[in-house]
């Protein structure tokens, strides 16, 4: 087991940042499993644990995910330098995609999917890994391109690499702005 | 700052349990502070950051919680124990809730709250602190009770407090049901 932190959680989260550059350098399979296990750990809706974890270290199908299945007007040309995409998907099941919805109206496979791709990105940055969540992209080119069988929904891509960079902070909104007390949100 | 951790990550991951009895013991706000923090710190979809945490202390908003909007068949008489229940919301945008549906299918604000929920949910844990996601509830009457204002979507629940009981560990997948290499997904 991969260990090199003596960073607390809240040292981690700090210095974790979206990384949109990366080194010409392999990500060991091993490091890959670590982070993989880590989201495996996760909670998730009445435990159906539902992510999945595509590892794509393929050169070719990277070239085509980079080429065929990026949004026009976002190019993302990092994405090309990145050793390994990830692409998060959702086995689709009873619960998640007709009872829920109809219910309460909430998709809680994309809520599972956050919680595990975020268990993922955590343990990465650990081992001094980068990564960035990709959300707009065309999930009907990806899913043919990657192969994905029908039962399962692509929801979202994700770079896996060395950092190139220094990490560069993005502003977020103060404390008071998103925690309210009782019935006081205003 | 508080710090009682010399965990990694792997190790916070894994004793990570969802926490379902909770001792009559009060949460210092200095905790849930930094819980919030932790959540206030991670990505979200174009750095949108739409995750509020409403933290419910009063007594009477809790009873009202537990005995109106949850579901019938789902009673979780524990919630009762719980001295802190959290609304976790989104914002509403013309990206997440107008443009993002239309375009990728996915609701991206669902993501984000799974990611930053799941944030708050690790440094509680660090802290010695118990959580448990709850998707299922009224969200209409949740919203009522705690005058949410239209702008925001009730998304989940989540309880908080210092654990009664040992951990109790759900049986997860095993990674190779999970984790798939290239175009090999079956």
């Amino acid at each position: 087991m991969l260990d090199n932190s003596t960073k607390n959680f809240i040292d981690l989260v700090r210095t974790r940042t979206s990384c949109r550059s990366y080194l010409e350098k392999d990500v060991p399979d091993e490091a890959i499993e670590q982070c993989v296990e880590a989201a495996r750990l996760a909670p998730s809706a009445c435990n159906k644990q539902p992510c999945r974890f595509i590892i794509v270290k393929d050169a070719e199908l990277r070239k085509r995910i980079c080429a065929e299945a990026l949004l026009p007007g976002l190019p993302m040309p990092w994405l090309r330098q990145a050793p390994v995409i990830v692409a998060l998907c959702a086995e689709k099941s009873v619960i998640t995609h007709t009872i829920a919805p109809f219910i309460s109206g909430i998709q809680y496979q994309l809520i599972d999917v956050g919680i595990a791709g975020e268990h993922f990105v955590l343990q990465a940055q650990e081992l001094g890994l980068g990564t960035c969540w990709i959300g707009w992209f065309k999930a009907g080119k990806a899913r043919k391109i990657l192969t994905i069988p029908g039962s399962f929904q692509i929801i979202s891509l994700m770079s896996l690499g060395y950092p190139a960079e220094e990490p560069h902070f993005s502003e977020r909104l103060p404390l008071e702005k998103i925690m309210f007390r009782d019935n006081q949100m205003k």
